[in-house]
This record gives C-alpha cells, sequence and structure tokens, in this order.
C-alpha cells in the first residue's frame, strides 16, 4: 500500500488510537503520526514504543497541518474535542472518529465542521480487555469489521480515504445508518457487556460462605462469560449514558426473556427449557458459521 | 501412575466418560474399561476410537465384576442407572457419578448401594462445548478441578480411590458438602449459562431489519459470552430442574442487579454506572489472578 497521509493526528492515545498509527506506520501508510493525549504519561509511553512521531497535549496544536485526524477518546469526549479543535483544522482535512456509539454524535460533529473539512463517523469493532497504548499492537485490525456512517451530509472523497485507511490495517468495511449502527450494537455488543458486569456484581455480592468458593472454583465459563468485564469503564460508562435509548431496550428485552426463563425453572418446565436451550444454541452455532464465512 | 483399576465401566459415554476413559487408558491406570450407554453408535464410536474395549446396552450386565463404575449420563438419569445397576454391582466396587448437581442425587445414590458397594459423588470441572464420545480426549482434565462430596456415610476408602482417579488424569480434587456444592456451581456454571442462553435468545427475536445485523456484526464479546450458550441443552434442562433452588435464587439476585443496573442507564447516572463498572472490572481480574495461583 503506497503513502498516502501525509500527517496523522491521533487524539485520544489509547489501544485502539495506538494500534491504528502502528498499522498505519508499519505498511508506510503515514509519513508522520502526532499523539494528543490529556495525559502526558501515555503520550511519552507513546513515544517510547515508537507509535507516534511528536506530542502535544494541545488539540488545537496537534490538528495543524493534519491531513487526517482520529478522535480515539472515550466516547463522551468525542463532540467536546471535536468542537475544539474545528478551528485549527486544515482545509481539506479529514476527521474521523472511532467511538462505539454513533447516533447524535456523527450529527454534532458534522455541525462542528468549519467548510472544507469533513467528518465520518467509524466505528473498528476491534479491542482486547485490555486498554492503554502499552496494549496497543499493529494487528489488531486484521480481520476485524469497520463501520462508517456516512449521512447525507457526507463527501464521497472523505468517505473513500476512511474507508481506505481502515482496509489498509487490514479491515473491512461497511456502511451503516448512524442510528441503525446504535442499535445493532446495542444488542451484539452493549447488552453483552452490560450482563458479563452484572453477573460479576450479582457473585461479589454473594455471602461470605459462598463467595469465598465461588471464585475459587470459577469454571472455564465463568472466565469466557466474564472477560468483557474487564473492559474500561469510562468506555462503558460513556456507551451507556450515549446509546441509552437502544440499551434500555435491549434490557427490557433480555429481562422479559429472563422472567419467562425463571418461570420455567420454577414450574420445572422441562420441554420449555429444552426447547429454548437447544434453539439457542443452533442459533449460535449458525451465527458463528455465518461470521466465519462471512470474514474470508 | 501403577495400573489400579481392573475394570471399570463407563455408563453415558460422552465427553466426559469418554475422557476419563482415554486419560486412565493413556497411563496404563486401567485394565479394562467397559462402556456402557443407551445408544448402540456411541459405543461402536468408542470401540472405533479405542476409548472403550468393550460394550453393551444393558447396565446391568456392564456392570458386572467392575472395580469402579462411573455414571457420566445426563444428571436426571443418575439416580435411576444407580438403582438399576445397584443389584449387579460386585461387593467392593465402587460407583461414582459425573453430574454437575450433587444433593439429593448424592443421597439417593448412596440409599440405593448394596452392602459393601460405595457411592462417592464426584463432579469433574471440565468440559467443552462439544459433546458426545468423538469429542472426548485424554488432557481434558489436566489442570482442572475435581468436587468430590463424601457425606457421613461415605467410606474411606471409597473417597480415596475417586480422588486418586481424578488426580491420576492430571486433575486438583477438593471435598465440598453436596448442598455447598450445588450453591458454588448455580452461581459460578449454572448462572453464567442460564445468561448466555438468555442472550441468545433476545438477539434471535429481535425483529427482523435489526437482527439480519446483528448476527452479521456479533463482535467478539458475543462470541466469548456466548459460548457456553453452544452446550446440550439436555444437561442444562437437567441442571435446571436438579438444581432448582439454588438456581432460582441466582436469578432472583441477578435481576435485582439487573433492576439497579437499568435504574442508572435510565437516570443516566454516570457516577454510579462508572463505579459498578470499576468494581466489577477489579473483582474479575482479582479473581483470575487468585484462581491462575490456585491451579499450580
Amino acid at each position: 500500500m503506497a503513502f498516502f497521509i501525509k500527517k496523522l493526528t491521533v487524539i485520544g492515545l489509547g489501544l485502539i488510537g495506538g494500534s491504528l498509527a502502528r498499522a498505519l506506520k508499519e505498511r508506510d501508510c503515514v509519513g508522520e503520526v502526532v499523539g494528543v493525549n490529556r495525559t502526558r504519561s501515555s503520550l511519552e509511553k507513546g513515544m517510547e514504543l515508537g507509535v507516534i512521531d511528536g506530542f502535544t497535549t494541545d488539540p488545537v496544536e496537534g490538528v495543524r497541518g493534519a491531513n487526517m485526524v482520529l478522535v480515539a477518546t472515550p466516547v463522551r469526549s468525542i463532540v467536546p474535542t471535536v468542537r475544539v479543535i474545528a478551528p485549527g483544522l486544515m482545509p481539506g482535512a479529514v476527521v474521523t472518529d472511532a467511538g462505539s456509539v454513533k447516533g447524535q454524535i456523527v450529527l454534532d460533529c458534522e455541525a462542528a465542521m468549519p467548510e472544507g473539512v469533513h467528518f465520518v463517523g467509524g466505528h473498528p469493532i476491534a479491542g482486547t480487555e485490555h486498554s492503554g497504548v502499552e496494549a496497543s499492537f499493529a494487528t489488531l485490525f486484521e480481520g476485524s469489521r469497520t463501520i462508517l456512517t456516512p449521512t447525507a451530509g457526507t463527501a464521497k472523497d472523505a468517505l473513500e480515504l476512511v474507508t481506505i485507511v481502515w482496509e489498509a490495517v487490514g479491515s473491512r468495511v461497511e456502511t451503516m445508518d448512524p442510528r441503525h449502527h446504535d442499535q445493532v450494537l446495542a444488542a451484539t455488543s452493549h447488552l453483552p457487556h452490560l450482563m458479563a458486569y452484572n453477573i460479576v456484581k450479582t457473585l461479589s455480592d454473594l455471602e461470605n460462605d459462598v463467595q469465598s468458593e465461588v471464585f475459587r472454583f470459577a469454571a472455564s465459563g465463568f472466565r469466557d462469560f466474564t472477560r468483557i468485564a474487564s473492559s474500561d469503564p469510562t468506555m462503558w460508562r460513556d456507551i451507556c449514558l450515549e446509546n441509552r435509548g437502544a440499551i434500555l431496550d435491549m434490557i427490557d428485552r433480555f429481562g422479559r426473556d429472563l422472567d419467562l426463563l425463571r418461570g420455567w425453572v420454577a414450574a420445572g418446565d422441562g420441554d420449555s427449557l429444552h426447547r429454548i436451550f437447544a434453539q439457542s444454541r443452533d442459533t449460535r452455532d449458525r451465527v458463528l458459521r455465518v461470521d466465519k464465512r462471512g470474514r474470508r
């Protein structure tokens, strides 16, 4: 892949921002990467690791002369950040983000863009349970999917550039309406994460005589099931606040299904239990087959 | 490890029974393994794979002359099976099981034993999302834990033999009161499995426009979180029926925590959300560190 971004600024130098910088540098897709962060220590770490070529804690200074800006901050900071940097952006620059919620964020960011600068909402579906620039690595996006959420006002060239960037680092790009994205993610990602957090809380609150054993005998199911409960609390707080409507809808659907399940257990209704378990197993197996096929 | 079981009979030749047979054979711990199953095809498969040395579909015939009998059937079949084989057991034989629920099952099995034959309740905490003898493998129990649930009536020698068997295949054995076992497992295993099944059901029932995308964009969280929803439906039905009380208690605790969480999302209470997410992350990280340390 030929060098195609002269200067990239990454605001919010964590797992995602750091991994994109590493991946683009490794493929010689980018001339210079500037890191911007509130905390200096992440930036110094980023320099040490060779993830960035320069840094500043001042966002306006950081975006000066940048052809592309990736806002990879926690979700609640995206719009304020974009508003702050707007006056410093170079005409022709393209701004994108990596937020797990789109909807209103995309509208607000688009509205904040000065003449000749374009915003394209983006969501790379990738991550580990670790966070921070020290956890970043160049192959994070290989085999992943990235959802871009263009609107009627998105410039074609800008969408194309952001598409090329994510494809260059090994991600498969698809586009989706911002609100639709939020519903889909509430179901596939936000609900599972919240249920994992919830289950860990439930277990933590057990009485002492059971609890001490509970964690000693945590079966492999617990390990898998709760891996996502090790995710960054700030990120998940922000997701809950920004995607409230879709998340509440999913929690309510889940709660109704839980009531049904509880009823079958209470009534000793083995037939209904077997039916629902068999259906869930079949659905999951079908989904993962489709997913595997869809990836390659 | 020296050869120490002349004849082992495995009733219910699936993942667990098959893996124990393989592991004991590989270590030359057993002279002869006889498989007993309702379906002939599993037994033929077991012969083909070298997991067993002989088989029968008649449990009473199967246990004739056996020094040790492992009942590895679905949970609901353990007590009926033990009652059927009781008259055929050789004096001095030891019977154990591999059920995920103990409690009443242990009491009923003990009561069914003829003079001079002992039952020891057991639960190897191991498994994959695959089932059947064809999924069995000799290293399944390496690094696992096995809980044995002796009671006041359990003979020391019998407990010792069953302990040696599980330790021989790489499992770490601990003992626990049968009822306490059921509470601990309801928390660490049964609740997570039921929530995984429930989430898959919730997603399956979404309206078409969202659902088609939901499964295409199933993030890695979904994959991990729902792995356990691919488990055997009959096994999970039986667990729900046999451990009803402890499971209902856990579902209710989970439901109360879910109500709290829902309230914080609805109210946009970012502080409470952040607190609970941070606590859950810290708890999980602490637990897995302890678990890792505990294993070696």
